[in-house]
């Protein structure tokens, strides 16, 4: 209807952060990506930053680009990231492996500082690789896995968390964001309630690094994890980073200790030395192009401000809900925006088989079969218009 | 000395591979680069790729490139690595993450084929991160490192290591040449003998890759790990590669169990089931851009062709030994080239205030404190005159 397209139009138009679209590199054939919550677009600083990096640093410099700064880059883009996504004090974050292997690391970190507790509590609506992983370290360490069965929309809260806390409580390993409904979670409250039952708390950020403020320090987190190439648009697979609060880290340790995590790199030592700060949670030699990469987009992120990417989430998403209310579909996701990540879920009957026919006219949407359809906005590359066309071909695609 | 040069210049246009020089970009002010042992220099089609890839697939296709052959890459170029440069049939081969990382899973994953036994053999001349994370496993497992303590240039044989094996021996865990000496170990006969022993082996191939002919298959290796950064000229910390022979696939397990070493990826299960082939030992999201920038580099070997590399690293390293022989130093690496990879390692009396006067004049070793400099010698990038002007600097460089 053009009284709605109208309305995206002047949205657009008062947005404050509708300049950074154009920072982003285009895609010729999409009318509407309602994934930037799987991957996000390249920055174009990216794409210059990345061929340059290759033609003068490793080109130019050769293997003089370690002494460059290459063997900071994990902890100093890690500061950045600690800064600008995680709210927390440098020193305590790094950028380097995948989600998946910061989590196996920080899983164990976690348990070796509860050796007399033998639980680790999940969520069984977690992200899988963090259900796997629980399951695999608990196996590994001859601990148990006490389920929690939440509903995906109210999710883990106080009071039924509290019904599985105990004495038994090692580690609670949750995701700030759920990947399915977009129910944000408690940080501040649930790690105080972990911590006054004696347990740590592993949060995974995936779902809300650089769309979500998060305050990791005044939180009291204990450790955290989460990938760079949703909402901070550093690249398919790009190095995940891995968070461990100071107060842990004179007494962390970690199950991969590579030559990356002992306190000389150089040395070649006889005997293993973790190094005494953040850089013990290393193992081999990190990705240099991806962390290269990757604070292009975080760089962005501390551009557009948090506060202004997270008001412009709240806007998008309300947006999209006022729109997808207009045909005969369930919504997955919170109606509070206060408890709403910046993707909003749909069921429809066939999920794969509407996908398929939104990605022939240019829409995009995240399918999670069999039912459910993600649409993600990223603040930063997403205008209202682009919302409003996806839903009005998405209101098509499913009239037919 | 003139007539030196000229032989050198001579031996520069008797070289098959000499057209391959112009494949990579060049780096001004380097006169010597004899690190490409460390971090090979950037292919020309790297730099290409990479942009395409950022502004083509990234950009152009979004997270529709996760079904253009995303997903399959790390098999798809692990393939082509097992091919061009392991001597490997595929399904055996995966690239992502980095060395240390799939260190640590292929020892946890021997170990775990062999629960009878409680000893990991490893050298005390290995690179750093094999010991400790030799080191690491084998607590982590409550089993025991045995040590094996070889002369740095006769290295581990059959013969010395005949005393350490035994029935408590799991896995022996060597790397196919030295970092320091560049003395070459007997994949082949030490496997065998490892088998008859009732063991596994690991071979960490980092210094054999692209520069060596390997043939895990006919060796009959059970595993194996790499990286693509040194030879394969894949970029600082681009991931490495893990092989695992297939007569194990059905029974192996790895202690990183992520959504991707699932059997569906993308069914987001309840419980995990491991993939039922190579992917099993994979964990979390693989970095696309690192594995894009891999294959190039590994299809430069390919193309060159592994015998022929070998040939002329074998002249390259024999003309540098018949030059530093014409100085006053001390040649750590073995004097036979079949036992000699493609580095020399001299002993100076201070390596690092060497390296700082060579870097002066262009000329790029590598150093291992407090008194050795590795001259590494990448066919495909470097000429013979190169290795002449590098040797000239130096011998000006060491009588002053």
């Amino acid at each position: 209807m053009e009284e709605l397209r109208d309305r995206a139009a002047a949205l657009d138009a008062a947005d404050p952060l509708a300049a950074f679209r154009d920072r982003f590199l285009p895609s010729d054939d999409v009318v509407a990506y309602f994934d930037g919550n799987s991957l996000g677009r390249p920055p174009r600083a990216t794409a210059e930053r990345l061929a340059a990096f290759v033609t003068e640093e490793w080109g130019g410099r050769l293997i003089r680009g370690w002494d460059d700064g290459w063997v900071e880059l994990p902890a100093t883009v890690g500061d950045e990231v600690a800064s600008i996504v995680l709210g927390a004090a440098p020193g305590q974050t790094v950028v380097a492996d995948s989600t998946s292997v910061n989590l196996f690391k920080v899983l164990h970190a976690a348990c070796d500082l509860r050796p007399d507790r033998d639980e680790i509590v999940v969520d069984t609506t977690n992200f899988p690789t963090d259900r796997y992983l629980v399951e695999g370290v608990a196996a590994q360490r001859g601990m148990r896995v006490r389920w929690l069965e939440p509903d995906l929309v109210e999710h883990v809260t106080t009071d039924n968390l509290a019904e599985v806390l105990g004495e038994r409580t090692a580690v609670v390993s949750l995701s700030h964001v759920d990947y399915r409904s977009a129910a944000i979670l408690d940080v501040a409250g649930i790690t105080e309630q972990v911590h006054a039952a004696g347990g740590l708390v592993v949060w995974d950020l995936c779902h809300s690094a650089g769309v979500l403020p998060i305050s990791l320090d005044s939180d009291d987190v204990d450790f955290a994890v989460g990938c760079t190439y949703k909402y901070l648009d550093a690249g398919p697979g790009a190095p995940a980073f891995l968070y461990v609060a100071a107060r842990h880290l004179a007494d962390v340790s970690q199950p991969i200790p590579g030559w990356w995590s002992a306190v000389d790199l150089f040395a070649m030592a006889d005997t293993y030395t973790a190094a005494p700060d953040i850089r013990r949670m290393l193992s081999g030699t990190p990705n240099v192009m991806g962390i290269v990469a990757a604070r292009e987009g975080v760089r962005l992120v501390g551009e557009a401000g948090i506060d202004a990417i997270r008001a412009k989430s709240v806007a998008l998403t309300d947006f999209l809900l006022e729109l997808v209310d207009r045909l005969d579909v369930t919504v997955l996701s919170p109606r509070d925006s206060a408890r709403r990540g910046s993707h909003v879920t749909i069921q429809v009957p066939d999920a794969g088989d509407a996908a398929k026919r939104l990605g022939e006219r240019g829409v995009i949407p995240d399918v999670r079969r069999p039912d459910l359809l993600r649409l993600g906005l990223s603040p930063l590359s997403t205008s209202f218009t682009e919302v409003h066309d996806g839903w009005d071909i998405l209101a098509d695609v499913l009239a037919h």
